[in-house]
């Protein structure tokens, strides 16, 4: 249970943003519960909703709070520890000295909720099961109701927030990405060949353990870069694989990271694993050059995956014009997911709020295409913004053999050629990146992402 | 994503038992969702409901199980992955195969699966909110309702299948224990003077990792033993503490372990750490030795105890008569939770079912007293039990405090011998066991919990 907080002043700036601009309006904000593995005390490590820690800032369960934008108050509900409890849990903060770290001076009991809501209360959209309950019983509405009618002013309100990050929080975020980088540089620099994905995943554990932090989003490590949600860690890493390690932690004030690099096994690339790997970090820094303060993301995400298809049209495995190839949409056998998407308080920031809000905006429609349907962020990029940039090239012997049977692309494909390396599996190289009027920052410890620093780490493996 | 199992013949012999025991029911098993941290598709992993696993193996999201007790029929309800989902997941077996593992023959769609559910289908209690969800939409009848409703008959039966551990279940019980044993000792032998709780957490992480195996619990890790229920991991191992792990791993079967142990950061237990810590043994000593067919857990919980306050009143912190102190409650300064509990798939077995039916039965009405309330298990002991015998001495401020102010056990309790280590913190040695004809056999490979075999480990700490 975290409770690092920022100043009570943040907190209390924040939330006067929000009460000025949406007036006369009772809003009701959930914290999460507990979350029950197998039976109901046996719970997971707790999280907080990200919306709630960044108006209220506590990690702790069973606390609620209602905001009355009429005459500004704020109330936090819940209920303080008996003699009882604290028989089990030892002396801990009571909840009026945590509301006063986050500049809250009115807690309630749990049970004066209720009263305080009225037919018009605002709520976000649920995305736990326990929120859909708990408005239901609490707004005497039925679940169905309660999926369809969170408010689309006050999602838009957060989102006009959330998206731009402050300095603090640009600073917290530079911790959970050099966590994170560190993170991968242990990775990178202990796997051997013979261990298991799953060894990796220890060694990215213990590095998280030791600093007391925690995952971002369940580690995708695996020899097999093409399956693009992979949790198995089964598999030995062999002679002649590439691991692919998409990790990310969070900082002590719940910050997410999100980087992903894909070495070698053994100490140096093999020759298509270098060329199909210059292409990916080509198309990553087309990218990162492209990623101007007005520019939209698609287009940015575009570009990125025209670099990619000139990449591979050098090499034989695709052919014709790189930009009508795009066009086409036939850079989607190979690059099937989005080129980035915001990030903040959760790795896919605000995904729970719509990405259409989020990531689109007003002024755009998020498309219903095989691969732009997987882009989490369009709209324009503006200061403030932190966006991850994660180009790849997956092989997955399923999508040629559907896109051949459905004769697809073959204008710009060369499937004989494809097919030789229908086996090879996949490559992505992400980091992170805030937008800034100047340019664009990296957030974090830069780590080895070049051909050659990548092999010098691998060189020094036992 | 385990999708380790028993032979399909032993989920079929199981079934049947359940078949032959409720005639004429429909019985909706339901298996577990994925749950959400911050977001909808940002995910806890995995674990699949303990019954499920019990009778049909498969540690697999989204799939229920339907058996009509009348003909005999088991149908998996649950939708193959198409093309489009193996792009983003890889090649995974099919449901009919995984189906076929534990031998259920009958797969069907999801939206199948209601129709097969009448007004007196049997479930169990719900202990997610994502159950009450489903139950509320696929019986057409409320959250409350569901709350209420779930079948006596149908817990009792589960109660009488899981409550006896076959040789298999023994098998992958003692491989949990092992493993369980195993990081104890990783632990223990290199906790160190100036490291962190979570340091030692990160240890028991990494060993975790290492084995691709979970926790059956989030591990209690503390310098402060006497806070039963502590997840914080933020103390330093100073001079003089001692270190309190409770921890335990599942086998790839996900049946779990469960054990404690508690020894100095130094190399050797102060004196007095070393008087109440052969206490707290010596009171295991007697638990297991009492813990005998046809005993009830609760006259060993109260044997238990009873040795306790022996040793309390041989070093003076207690007085009188220790059979009398205990049936004054005297002991409930020292120990105020149970001494064990049933364990098998889950930590606490079947603990979601109901205390009562399953550590207590029919015939004996669980306790409401302070100490007694906490016991998770009372029933008499029979074969084929797997138990925790954890007995503990806890020295907690606030409840000394308490009960000196209510002028509780003053004929019992030295208070001012007491109150010079009232910042003493606490101690507890837990192990696992079944329960057979022949007598008590300890689970997983022995740890040492004597005190010359604890310093031994801890004198070879560089």
């Amino acid at each position: 249970m975290s409770i690092h907080t920022f100043e009570a002043k943040t907190y209390i700036e924040r939330r006067k943003i929000l009460i000025e601009n949406l007036e006369s309006k009772t809003i009701l904000f959930l914290g999460n519960r507990e979350s029950s593995v197998n039976f109901k005390d046996n719970w997971y490590p707790f999280r907080q909703d990200s919306t709630f820690l960044y108006y209220f800032g506590l990690n702790v369960p069973n606390i609620d709070v209602v905001i009355n934008t009429s005459n500004g108050n704020v109330t936090l509900f819940g209920d303080e520890l008996t003699i009882d409890d604290i028989i089990w849990t030892g002396t801990l903060p009571s909840l009026k000295e945590l509301a006063e770290k986050v500049g809250i001076t009115d807690v309630q009991p749990a049970n004066k909720l209720q009263s305080t809501l009225n037919n018009h209360t605002l709520f976000l959209p649920p995305y736990r099961p326990e929120h859909e309950i708990r408005l239901s019983e609490l707004l005497q509405k039925d679940i169905e109701f309660i999926r369809t009618r969170s408010s689309i002013e006050l999602i838009e309100q957060v989102v006009s927030q959330r998206n731009f990050k402050s300095k603090e929080e640009v600073k917290t975020l530079h911790d959970a990405c050099t966590l994170t980088s560190k993170m991968h540089f242990e990775v990178m620099s202990k796997a051997k060949l013979g261990m298991h994905e799953f060894d990796l995943v220890s060694i990215a554990q213990s590095f998280r353990g030791k600093h007391d932090v925690n995952f971002s989003f369940l580690p995708i490590c695996t020899t097999q870069g093409h399956v693009l949600h992979n949790h198995s860690y089964v598999n030995k890493l062999n002679k002649g694989d590439m691991v692919l390690l998409d990790a990310g932690l969070e900082s002590n004030l719940l910050y997410a990271g999100d980087m992903t690099r894909t070495f070698p096994v053994e100490r140096k690339f093999t020759a298509i694993q270098a060329d199909l790997y210059q292409i990916v970090l080509n198309a990553q820094k087309e990218a990162i050059k492209a990623s101007r303060i007005g520019n939209s993301f698609v287009d940015v995400h575009l570009k990125s995956a025209e670099t990619t298809v000139q990449g591979l049209i050098d090499i034989g495995i695709m052919k014709g014009n790189a930009q009508e190839a795009v066009h086409a949409g036939a850079h989607t056998m190979f690059f099937q997911c989005g080129l980035g998407h915001l990030m903040g308080l959760d790795v896919h920031d605000m995904e729970n709020l719509g990405e259409q809000y989020v990531g689109y905006g007003n002024s755009m429609v998020k498309s219903k295409e095989f691969g732009l349907k997987s882009l989490r962020l369009g709209r324009k990029l503006e200061e403030g913004f932190v966006i991850t940039i994660e180009p790849g090239i997956y092989i997955i012997p399923q999508l040629i053999d559907k896109f051949y049977s459905e004769q697809k692309y073959f204008d710009f494909i060369n499937y004989n050629e494809l097919n030789k390396f229908r086996n090879f599996g996949g490559i992505r190289i992400e980091d992170d990146y805030l937008i800034k009027s100047s340019g664009i920052e990296l957030l974090g410890e830069p780590l080895a992402k070049e051909i050659k620093d990548i092999e010098a780490i691998r060189s020094n493996i036992s």
